[in-house]
């Protein structure tokens, strides 16, 4: 028997696979049906093109769920879905399923690139954005990416940032330089989290953001094969810290993950250290944390950042492991409106 | 930078989009897997595509998704899926997204044009139906498409006709000229209520049937910016009233809606008035209400013609407000064996 | 009005249907997407593809989706999703759909092909696998075939086998020599038990085990129009007995199933007699009973391979019966990690 044809990576093959490329069709979807989406594009002189997905133009669910799927690079899925109970958490969520949990949540969803221009180089508003999506591993900025032992080559990227306006020439020119794409091979896409599409994306984040502490807790990414999650998607909160604080409580008080890792030491660590149940600062609403910090991101414990509940199943024994719950009620508390009495 | 390429069509922007040509992929597929869904197509002599899902042909759940997605102009997506939980309000059920619901709702799905021919014009029994699908909003003869601003133009058109035989020639004829096109370039999909694929896209239209209360309740529908909805999907009754009877019960007492609204007095007022509870006639089975009147149809309040639960979330403030509830107790009692302990 | 173009085939017209060309694209997409799905291919010198799957690939939960999918012929959707409400039977769960039941779950997946080698003939170790999946209904080696009849007749054909290491040769050649096929167009997917995608591709015969025992309780098949069920993706457990024991708990107390049948007479026995609390053996973990049998498969009472509860709903009333229910406590106690308190 010759062995040949083989196309497998292996269990641990990042390095094969391109975010880049397996994002393209998506890109390309997401153009092709922007009036159906909500969303509009427009290219600079230079060429790049520019997906607004939420600024000016309306965007919507469809167009976030696309968005996310971008994000992650070609290899998750994030679908929007009506829960079925008769008592329901919520009544609509976002559920996600990778197969490739590191690469594509940390390999490329994850908003790990910051991007900033001064007053002087836009010619107007300072801008700040962190970065998210499959560019991240052609710039390969973050020291994350040699952590990973990941690094994509692809003659075309996406980029996606969560701010409230169009990125400045001079941000477009540095994600193009550093990406090593020619201008017009650059797409960014761009989602405020205020925006329909923003809250999708980043509620979409849930496992993304189990994985985030998952490599804080220093436990060897290596370790995790398989992961899936979901959270409440609620309506965008209008003003920016209100909008934030709706987005992080959809995950630290509502998202569920359940991830398969390698060995029964990492389950049962993940199962007990994971949960945002495990911060000091768990309990409140994230935009009363946030507010009694005086605004000030660092001051909030990092342990927060996490799913409410976690399931941990071990490839070595093949036992699952739990922790955390999910908090419903603080969730209605938050999110219904004043006179609403059920 | 240079605006170019821009294909949005801005927040309200119906006008863009046709509704006849986002669902002739749809159409393409029902006719090209009619084996596999188990509907059967035949052509008139002049040419127009009849397609028969559930009158001679068996049809089926597959069929039925598709009639719905397509009813919906494309816009819509619709699944059946397994309920997950421990005690489910029902084991299968209909799940329906739109970030188009006025659009794809009541531009497309609503059953809204009357179709009749005397006993005279069909050379044998009278025929009425009800049309739904992409075709009305070509041929524009409801007044609800100028409450929308809508109308479509495309080349080639679809209609779906809820009743238990073919259309007649005169009922093709018309229409064919009313949508303005040539004969063979009309489909039409006929799904009877007592077959599978009817109770399908019959019960596909719990958001529907939402957007038509909101419009009844003379709430402006540019408000309405997301739905999304499920209800439960009980096989089909064998006759005529307990038919109808099924696929009401289906959403007055086991609908649920997600609206997502553009301000909190909307919002709060579709989730006080919106579900069916508010009505005078609700708590009792639809077949038994309607027998009650004698089969008057217009008797039986148009209040009753709702979801069972509504939540309803507001872009203004961000919150979210709920109404109603399923009742999976009638549902069970109604639809169970007469021996089922269960 | 003429009559032409139907492609029908009839509500029991199993024979127009190919499962084999139907899932020809399907193997085509698990070997395009091989890199992402981490599953590796090998071909012989005569040309046979060997698909792994799980033996020395490593395989995942999108993979086994799709090997699911391949060994329903193209007639059923399989999906993997999280659970969506506050405490859920388990976290992750497998969906499936089918709009012909009997074909794709007994025509196609059922594993009901016994494929073997002598130490001789392998020259290695014994060989043993049951066969399941298109290439079954090629060979039509089993007396089922003859009760269906069905029998597909394709130029390619796909088998699925469900063991620890690929075929030999002389397995090989059989299948192809049975199939009528060359070696070139026949491909072989191997999934052991013990692997993500393995774990995946059993779980979801949630609905062909209750179309199994459908059968052995003498219910003529032909009664069964549509079929669905769901049931909880534990992670594979390593060894053997325990891997089977696993799979087949998830079925047995995790699993549900609603089927549609044409008579009350049917739903009514289906609902009584389907559950697996109707075994002898009923309430013990699989791996247990199996144990207790001194691992003699024959001796464990074949009543208990069924879905915890069934729902059957009858085209002839429109009633619905239920039986059985999910056991989510045996199962918690089963797969939670010994340090697991929740």
């Amino acid at each position: 028997m010759s062995s040949s044809s083989s196309t497998a990576s292996g269990p641990d093959g990042l390095a094969t696979l391109s975010v880049n490329a397996l994002s393209e069709p998506l890109v390309a979807r997401l153009l092709d049906e922007a009036g159906r989406l909500r969303v509009s594009s427009t290219r600079t002189e230079a060429g790049t093109v520019l997906v607004d997905a939420g600024v000016a133009a309306a965007g919507g669910i469809e167009a976030g769920v696309l968005v996310a799927r971008i994000c992650m690079g070609g290899l998750g899925d994030v679908a929007v879905r009506s829960s079925l109970e008769s008592a329901p958490i919520w009544p609509t969520m976002v559920d996600v399923q990778t197969s490739w949990p590191v690469l594509s949540c940390l390999g490329s969803q994850y908003a790990g690139w910051s991007l900033s221009a001064t007053k002087e180089q836009t010619g107007g508003k300072k801008f700040f954005s962190l970065g998210s999506g499959p560019a991240r591993a052609l710039a390969v900025k973050e020291p994350l990416f040699a952590e990973l032992g990941y690094r994509d080559r692809h003659a075309r990227g996406v980029l996606v940032l969560e701010v409230d306006r169009l990125p400045p020439q001079v941000v477009i020119d540095k994600v193009a330089l550093d990406c090593g794409l020619a201008p017009e091979d650059l797409t960014i896409v761009t989602t405020p989290t205020h925006s329909i599409a923003g809250t999708v994306q980043v509620v979409a984040r849930v496992v993304e953001v189990a994985l985030h502490k998952t490599h804080v807790l220093g436990i060897d990414l290596a370790e995790v094969v398989e992961g899936s999650g979901s959270a409440p998607l609620p309506p965008p909160a209008p003003d920016g810290i209100a909008a934030m604080g709706r987005t992080n409580d959809a995950i630290l008080y509502g998202g569920r993950v359940h991830l398969t890792v390698k060995t029964d030491a990492a389950a049962k660590a993940l199962a007990q250290q994971l949960p945002a149940s495990n911060s000091r600062d768990y309990g409140r609403p994230f935009a009363e944390i946030f507010t009694s910090f005086n605004y000030d991101f660092y001051q909030i414990d990092p342990a927060l950042f996490a799913p409410a509940e976690v399931w941990v199943s071990s490839l070595e024994s093949g036992a699952t492991w739990h922790g955390g719950r999910v908090d419903a009620r603080l969730l209605h508390e938050q999110w219904s409106g004043p006179a609403d009495a059920s």
